[in-house]
């Protein structure tokens, strides 16, 4: 079949060239951008007196028929007209005839295609931006269920110093207030309007490139027509934020894990986001956390991705950059998916406060408390960390606790303990004593809640 | 509706859950593998009297009508069932009646899913160094035709000495049989049986995995149960080599657009291989080079994506994994066309002889025959190197080449110069004369071509 | 040796663990931030009444003889206290006694670090953002100079439409603007305190956060102490603004190379910024701009490494946080060291502007003249494409280029051509009449000079 | 300073230039290596009638010299001679004068430095290999001694099957077993000799680089000039290889990481290993495990950066390639250190049998030997799957284990089961009875010790 810019070629393409380059079967997913965004481009050709009024009015009515059908899914493609903008402009000729082809008057697939991605990449976000906070949103619901659960706070996956539970979820929160931020500060870029940058250089028509961007809803228009056609900036912002918020989701994932194995039995997973074992009937896989876990790589390999496919390119356009699209649309799904499967998990798990409770009583993670006793009676931190260390190597030889170790120990090893140090071993008092702001302390943790809560309005 | 493995589970997964932990959208691609890999696991059920006979003949005729049907594309696949595995064995369920659920005996979807993944693998391996060898072919005969003729070569993308076409060209040869040895000695990897490993301990019925090993095709088993469900390496070792080679390619790409452009003019791509624009209609862009190029990064993008879902996790299979397939399937896709059109670009692509060899004349890439030239005399290196960077100077300045130069201007800098430096200064002869082993003189370029078509038997 | 957490331990670590565990020989770039957290560390302890007045003039001293030799790179470190933390501890307690042991009352390597890196990082994106400036400074002047200077514009590296040189500049320098916005941005997540978090769960003494965090200048504090110690966004996000940035500059690269070749030859390096070649004297090699698209390997890498290190790792400080450090640095010093030489390069380049003009009379970019020409008379734009491209097939088989085609031929090809597309058909009237918004029309350009011109105040 | 090429330029290059440009800060790590190919290179300069056999002598014991004083670290290198190759021509020359100045005769830096890099990895690949055999022998003796210690299999972090701990420990075997082998095919393509390919060209000189590839110890040598001095496949690889070898060693990390928390208490690693922390002193934390975990991520950073360097660059050198050494030299520095460290981390961790064994029987990870016991009857293993599944629901009910429940209880279940089912039910037994192929059995585990053993010798 002939191709609609084939005047001067003298071959018909092969078929499967035709396929290996076709960006049809993904961009596809662009239909209902590609078409909002020429009926802008067409209202604004007629508010410009570029096309005769009856041409905007015939050409606008065949977009809409259109969009009806791409929204009831009725639209079928072809691999033929290669990408979006030319199956659309083919089905526009065959609605209303010739005057179809003066749509694409002032325009080039180059402006169109970025002003797809653009108007996209949009929406999509604002999704993301809305799924986050209902992330956030029940995680300070759970934060505030378990303020006074205490669990072990971990560095090196050894036990630390306890930690109120509320404060370790909390953590994630301001976690995913970043990514938000973020997400929320690259909408002003990906907000701004391509179109009318024409193949590269601009047009000597004289459209109006402000009035198609306030039609479309963009804070504002490319300031430069060559960098307009170039820039795939946006989505690999989009891709680098959304590697961020996976490798948070990432980091929460291994600790539902942890937490759900039987070494552990911190929390168990709802059924809903569990599964079996085809082989082992007993077992409980906590498969969502590992997946998302897992899909983290995805994510970070459509980022890589495109950074190469724009490293060293020159400007403006080059067919490298259809390269742009799947990595984007992946990303949207998986970011959009693991958000709503997280608040699921989150929402649903069962925490097993008594498990969490009883494994800060059984270790060494109240030592820290004996250093600060003896800092705060004037002891040189380095100096109390030494005796300390050995009466943690003492209790270890009679295998017992820091708890069970009598006064008199503590009064060999420095004269400045008293019988209140008891009190401060205790890993409940240990959590409500840090106070320090942002610390685990409980008033503190609950004022932190009220803060999130407050973002979140 | 119930699932498979639901048993012990009291709630109904939610449907998008679901289809975020499906695998069948895409493991279908893997239907023939799993099935014929079924067959011989029940063949040698059979074999080794784990299951009677008359059961294993109405399992493996039901796998043989599915089979059947699965290459006609007439089997349909549910979400419900979650991965290729169950939707094959539900559908041989519904087929031959409770009996197939006797086929899952000695086995786990864990060792199921590992070989199906080699055998897909094994088999398009094996396709992509035949597609090698193709375009190491089509190289071979491009090259054939073009000993004598002379193109700039360039270091830094400056003109640094004139070489033949044809030696430029077998650069490319070698590369890629690097690739294709990398690529035949990853197929020892490749071709290992994991089938009877079971979920991660081999299993307590008496099988015998060598058979199924043999039935197969496989070369040998895995000496590991856990390793066998573990490994992942085979699918990254894959994409790494897949990597090479799309760099390979994407060097040649982008010989291909300069050579193609405007300023070089070296080359011209065959239509089928080249596109038009929609706003510019005199342009012939070498899109499929661009593409390829492109390309490149995706390559990349799904090594990485492993790379990263691999890290980190421990023994034995996790979730995680599941990510392994989708990039590997785009991989082999994007390989096998990239080599395909690769091979019809270079059969179809018109050289512009004489363009190159007037290029070879119009520069200083001689420059490098004065410096032999005295040093061959005695003159060291260093030494002759500077007389020449004057020369150069001398002519730049007069706006003339080196050829141009008075032979009195050339005793002035050396009284070693006589009047064979102008043979010496010509391109042609340049090329001719730098018969080291492997270099660019026409008699070492054919012997090159030999031993190429030697390998290529 | 012994180590000062030494307290329980029985063995001596072998020397080359601590050689592989260190951090001091990267780390200790970060000593000036270090001693300057600890100055405000122990000053607020002094405020809150923790450490006494006298201990507290006594530490500061101490810390401030550190300062100034750090400044003067004359303290040296040990591997034996393996990190910049225990390496100034260990020289403070040398230098005023064991009451330097009281330093880290209150305190925790885990939120000492994150300040220094903080800190680090503050200092060094201010300083990029800076850098960035000059180089958009020197991009404006060089467009000022060239809005009339006209150049081929390239899509898919054909020529498509001609453009002023200052336009194609100008797209750097919007790019360079959304670097700016987004390193600009990134501060405000980068200038926060975590310091006073402790080891991951904030602390019992009454220390004051806010105060520490307004005496470094900080805008806020971490409002978790876990995530305070556990959060690495900041790099990363770093990391990726870098990998952006280094991006476009591997793209303007690319263009500098191609424009450098005996092909192009549109501009000429100044000698400051290429090299000549060990054996071809007349070469002069684009290689600060060669070296600069290299780089971006590195700092993609370094972003990849992060995130690969952050992946799946639980909270809260993990060792393998340790591996932050070292493409942060490496970073700093590409990226500084890129936009230095950029300028430069960029500064002193010479501008073959003749060539470049001639490069617009010899092709077929000025097709898209007549496309426009004929839809502004109301033609189809799908159709005048088809017209125009038979035409510029016609002169291809003649030799000609468009504006040498007799005007009784464009009648053949359709009535509505008149004389006046001559006019059309000449660059510089095809460059000057692009004035939609944004395009290369040199009016537009002037305004786009003028707007950059303001960002820049 | 004047530089060595500078003949024809007229400005002195900006000191920050040179150091952005300079290689000599990290390539002089090839000294050796560049040295020892000049002596071959001169060796055979002599040998072919090139250059006279005095200045041979002269220039061979000028070059012995500086080997000499290279391996005492007596030579001081300069910024000014930019990089190794220059450095030691420099100082060859004012060892021995301006015959030193003939050395570089038919060659170029072009295939000066790739032969380093070729000498360089060979040197280091070897090293590895004998590293790998190092830890896999270690890992062996480990697996000797606890071949009948039992310890639970885990998927999705799940307690799946119990299973031999010599079992797990010689599944890393066969991983670094695959990794050895990918080293080793590497060295047949870094073990070729680029030197004689000149700057791409070959040369004019009569050389014979079989021979300087004979002297240096090569296999052969590249068959094409220009492929020899473009290529760095074989960094690309190695870099591959490091990074699976590195994710091998990081999913062993987790492992040894998860053991070590007090959660699992299955291992504890030497004091040698682990750390304490500044401010717990009851920590032990396994350091050097997550360190290694985090070095995956480097090694994967430069294996993205120099895949992203080549991509898309012509033939033949670019500065870009400069790129090419430092993530070289970096992770061969990490991949020998991890190997080292991970060596004497397994021959010196304790091995808790007891807490392991104990592991084994506190939950449900025997359930697949009803499944299997009921299959063995005939039952088809979808349905004995299910039986168990409600039989392990009905213990978690009662708060028991499945060898608690009365035999009663499982007639209720189904008939087929006797009282040998608690036979099957003991870890021990399960574990042994695995014999397939490859499986956990004991006489399996042996046997595979066995044949490590001999892979070994």
């Amino acid at each position: 079949m002939k191709k609609l810019w084939g005047g001067r070629f003298t071959k018909t393409a092969e078929e499967w060239v035709d396929e290996f380059g076709a960006s049809i079967p993904f961009d596809k997913e662009l239909v209902e951008e590609d078409i909002e965004g020429s009926i802008a481009h067409v209202t604004m050709l007629g508010e410009c007196g570029i096309l005769p009024k009856e041409d905007v009015e015939k050409i606008k009515s065949g977009l809409l028929t259109l969009l009806e059908k791409a929204k009831k899914h009725e639209l079928e493609f072809s691999i033929a007209y290669e990408d979006i903008h030319l199956n659309i402009e083919k089905m526009l000729i065959d609605e209303i005839g010739p005057v179809g082809g003066k749509l694409h008057t002032g325009r080039s697939r180059n402006d169109q295609v970025a002003t797809d991605m653009h108007l996209y990449l949009r929406k999509r976000v604002n999704e993301i931006i809305e799924l986050i906070k209902e992330l956030q949103t029940v995680l300070v619901e759970k934060a505030e269920e378990h303020v006074e659960t205490i669990i072990p706070g971990y560095t090196h996956l050894q036990r630390a110093q306890p930690v109120s539970f509320a404060h370790h979820l909390m953590a994630y929160f301001w976690m995913l207030e970043r990514d938000r931020e973020r997400f929320t500060e690259s909408l002003k870029r990906i907000n701004q309007s391509p179109l009318g940058a024409g193949a590269l250089a601009g047009t000597t028509f004289p459209i109006d490139r402000r009035l198609t961007a306030e039609l479309l809803g963009f804070d504002g228009i490319y300031e430069n027509s060559i960098d307009a056609v170039s820039d795939r900036d946006f989505i690999i912002e989009f891709l680098s934020n959304s590697s961020l918020l996976m490798m948070h989701l990432s980091r929460f994932c291994e600790e539902l894990i942890l937490w759900s194995s039987q070494e552990f039995q911190f929390i168990e997973m709802d059924d809903t986001f569990a599964t079996g074992s085809s082989i082992m009937p007993q077992k409980k896989n906590p498969d969502m956390a590992e997946l998302i876990r897992g899909k983290t790589g995805r994510v970070y390999g459509s980022l890589f991705a495109l950074l190469t496919v724009m490293k060293g390119t020159p400007l403006a356009y080059n067919k490298d950059m259809q390269e742009d699209k799947e990595g984007m649309f992946d990303t949207v799904k998986t970011v959009t998916g693991s958000l709503k499967i997280f608040t699921g998990m989150i929402a649903t798990m069962k925490v097993n406060a008594a498990v969490m409770e009883k494994a800060t009583k059984q270790d060494f993670s109240n030592a820290t408390e004996l250093a600060d006793y003896l800092a705060a009676k004037g002891v040189p931190f380095r100096e109390a960390h030494e005796i300390v260390g050995k009466l943690v190597l003492t209790c270890i030889e009679k295998g017992i606790f820091l708890a069970d170790l009598p006064l008199a120990e503590y009064k060999k090893a420095s004269e400045l303990f008293e019988a209140d140090i008891y009190e401060a071993l205790n890993p409940y008092t240990a959590v409500n004593r840090r106070n320090s702001a942002g610390g685990t302390g409980f008033a503190e943790v609950r004022k932190a809640i009220e803060k999130a809560k407050k973002l979140l309005r």
